[in-house]
């Protein structure tokens, strides 16, 4: 039975597991100083065409939010999100841990604008209630939208402007970056946020998200923060080892678009058959609405999560595609749902 | 010029500061062990008609929700209370500085129920969210709204049936009690929460509230953790005196009920004359909905807080009465509305 | 039975509670924007001799350090002080609460000085430790001595060429001023801190402790942080009384004159008496060593605590005078020693 | 140039790279739930004897100490270790950063006993002090000695009889238990402790340490832990193929044995060439104490850290050999030192 779960029911890409092995014997330094990790974060550097930023890799997204989010904020401070946010819902409170509210705002869309933010910081006036000082997005979002250009560079205006971090949590940037509609790269978001990370575990990797600081006033310190969550790793050539194969020759990408294209095909096909979705998603994450009945037939063959009841007799599921996903499976997929 | 700002401007009730005068050169055993902390101790349980509660005298009420709740959680247990919950918007993240998220839930009045809780449950099952753990609820509302004893005995029965805490947050509590409509003892607060407590900042104290613990899950330890927020007073004396008196004779009830009377006059007079009201509040805080230029010529006379805008022309403002309100001065404040 | 256990076993000097009382109907502002407050402020600048200063009235000496280190330092950052410590012993571990290591260093007489610091600061070098960065002192200290002017001035350039934080601990401080070798006033203390707090509950209030913060560093948002620790009284006015009539007239240093005179004559006619001290002491903290029957013999007319073993027959006793220790009882105390 | 600067300098063991690729395009479930994990935890509980036990599989040392520790305790309570302990000194105040203090005792060999823990006990009596109640050890310590089983039982039976946790650190227990004289085994760890972790990391995995929880009261909920903190990694089969071929044929103690084999040739080489020691170690890390131009000398062909001077003229070394260390090169070594 073929898993559209998620994207990280594989192990990793197998340019990466050949590093591992070729490098295996060959001593090397510890936390994040092997040759493999300075590979890899002056690929990234060069990709994103500036050489003014620290990059730290780190086990996991919400190891990443974390350590991020708890080293960015004085103890007073809050972030604002979507309430569909992966810190506010999908985190077990792990940024609370850190001492921190979540302020949400409610979206359709799993967007946040400059109008929500503002409504939120008139708000926050005294001392009598938290300061919002961070704005997290999530590109692509929870489900699945994604920032354009345009968007992201109007949110960094007006975060600047109200001298908010703007901190973009990229699981699945790849994702969002392959979208031509989207008209990003690497660069913009380097440009428009304080900070991001490049999502490797939803990508290909073994494990391993890529942070990047580009606010000077953020860099000081990160690696006792790092170490003081526990997420500095002994054998840090491991998270080296990930970024330096999807960063060597464009794989990151080529193994997100291969996702969003079999996301593409899927949407089209579920749609050619006149199936509705929650939301358009030109990610690898989508949400088609089926009958409850049909859900069960799939779930025979196909493994993969409702998402919410839609009424008694339709509910949105959740499918995702990954770097993995074979074109066959996603046409068995649409051939069984047209057969149903 | 007079205050409806809040119920804090003056200082404490005479008898209060009677006591300190003639307690006050008496050698007294500091951190709580005094005579005055162990009679307001015997004075609350005998009121009670509980001897098997644990009862702790703190400075503040943000101070003693932060102390329980942090007491009463373990790290990834969660807090549930309305959007307008004072712990949710008014205390600086106090509860998530020590690491616990705050789910809100929308509520017109002010007030929680089963059902709101329940879809709560429904969403955090496992543990990628937080697991929701205490409901945290006021009595009286932020909006001057109170539970009835039927309300809170089914809140009550849900929280133990879903094996969640329930805790009441009294800072106006004597103002709750004083609604006879609420039909509500001191009794039924300790018989329906697993710990609550009584208010005296708001009604006539210095400082001080008198938290109570009746479940027995949560007593041990306790002032270790009072004394880790800084919350244990060297001259414990002061919080004592403060409950002596006010448990002495009555006279907590005695206040509480004047502030609800001044209230009610307030009302019944603003009412006469027309005026609209945002909510129905049967205790010492109201909130008519004024003109703004009404407003504007209120203000020359009496301060007090806009509570929120209604529409272009209209605002809700908030007026507090308080143990000590002047009769004359609540008069004056209908007599000038009218004439405007 | 008189009581030498402690300093704050009476409630407050006349002179507070006398203000209390003409002030109690009069209504002022909340959270310490009170008249009181802004008068003590005043009359604390003007003595310490500097308008540049942000000063906070907060009720107890524990949470005064643990609002003020928690604001001061990053989360990966230390403290630095000595073993008997109040921070390091006596504060369940407040500080640690806020996510603060306490790093202790051996001392005998409860001072710390450079070396001792060098050498913490030689075994903390990268992020596999944390980053001392604020130096603790209290004076005086734990055990009754005193930091010299000159002292002082020698912690404080190794603090500033070495980037630390001073912070001193003033839970007794007019006791250490009003020794005259300590040749130290209130304008030294700012001068060689980077914050320190002035103590009332040992010195003749029923509570509060004047926070003054010197560095810009520390000064921002510093309201937040003792909101959001829930030390921010809603009726600041009692604690701003305090301090406007401590420093009113110079009592603060009267009170505190008299603490020291009183143990100087204990002091004086034990020694006289043959008596071995643990500690030079000249404050208003005395720790004769007596035999262990002596001891019970004393104990039937006045409490004390005893310090520490010393050896098989004799223990180390701890007296405290306070401000409203009497002469008489002083004397009847080196008689009744004499007599036995 | 060969490293002897610790035991995580090269990648993996063979087998686990080749079960990485044998099972890299199968589907598993994630965050622990994968086959892999399930076949170590089973491996493990077999070899330990007790299937009564809970096992997680974490990244990495500090953060199996934070989770763990971080979850054992209640706010106010403390952990007691060595002054040498790890989370003392070496993990950028991780403990503290969960709010609770680490008590130390000053030990020469690394290790703690019940008199030690009696001391801190006699000095922890109420809440003005944190309650200690958790005894954290490491074995072998940081200076390479050993818990034999008796004194393991020792420390147990004082730990049950004073209701306190016993817990340890194994960062390197595979080389513990293969130290013969210490006549212990897994399921003695088991018995003597109420939890305690088999590192991977530094025996031969490219990361991660298994944790055993045995006392009921420590289980509960102990995933949402790992969540909170960040430690739960969605790709688990990461983690659970180390344990699994680690577990597999008894390669961890064969590993472990090899390091230490190593470790005793060079003790024997340099003894024999009359090299003096700073500790006896039985284990893979040992400390000769080598005049410092011999250190310069030995040092352009290996690198090692330098521990502590001992006197001018000659410091104390660490050495630390691993599962990796091929036999020439300790030979190699020896030579080099006895022709300098």
């Amino acid at each position: 039975m073929y898993s559209f779960k998620n994207d990280y029911s594989e192990g990793a890409h197998p340019k990466i597991l050949n590093t591992l092995l070729q490098s295996n014997m060959t001593q090397e330094e510890g936390y994040g100083y092997d040759t493999h990790t300075q590979n890899a974060i002056c690929k990234i550097k060069n990709l994103i065409g500036n050489q003014n930023i620290d990059i730290h890799l780190i086990s996991g997204g919400t190891q990443t939010n974390l350590v991020a989010i708890g080293a960015f904020l004085r103890p007073y401070e809050a972030c604002i999100c979507v309430h569909t946010g992966h810190i506010a819902v999908h985190e077990t409170g792990a940024i609370e841990y850190t001492g921190h509210k979540v302020i949400t705002v409610d979206s359709n869309d799993g967007k946040i604008n400059a109008k929500k933010i503002q409504e939120v910081l008139d708000h926050h006036i005294d001392e009598h209630a938290v300061k919002p000082k961070l704005v997290y997005i999530s590109n692509p979002t929870e489900l699945g939208t994604i920032y354009t250009k345009e968007e992201l560079k109007n949110l960094s205006e007006f975060c600047n402007s109200n001298n908010l971090i703007l901190y973009a949590d990229g699981a699945r940037l790849g994702s969002a970056i392959c979208v031509k509609e989207a008209n990003l790269t690497l660069s913009d978001m380097c440009k428009f946020t304080d900070a991001f990370f490049i999502g490797g575990t939803k990508n290909g990797a073994l494990l391993g998200e890529a942070l990047i600081i580009k606010n000077e006033n953020l860099k000081e310190d990160f690696r006792y923060h790092i170490k003081q969550k526990g997420a500095l790793l002994a054998k840090g050539r491991l998270l080296g080892i990930q970024f330096e194969e999807l960063f060597r020759d464009n794989l990151y990408f080529e193994l997100a678009n291969h996702a969003n294209e079999m996301a593409n095909i899927l949407t089209k096909g579920l749609k050619e058959a006149n199936c509705k979705f929650l939301i358009n998603s030109p990610t690898n994450q989508i949400f088609p609405i089926l009958n409850n009945k049909i859900i069960k037939k799939l779930q025979e063959k196909f493994s993969f999560y409702i998402w919410e009841k839609v009424d008694d007799k339709n509910s949105a599921v959740r499918l995702v595609t990954s770097w993995s996903t074979p074109k066959e499976v996603v046409l068995e997929f649409i051939n069984e749902f047209k057969k149903i």
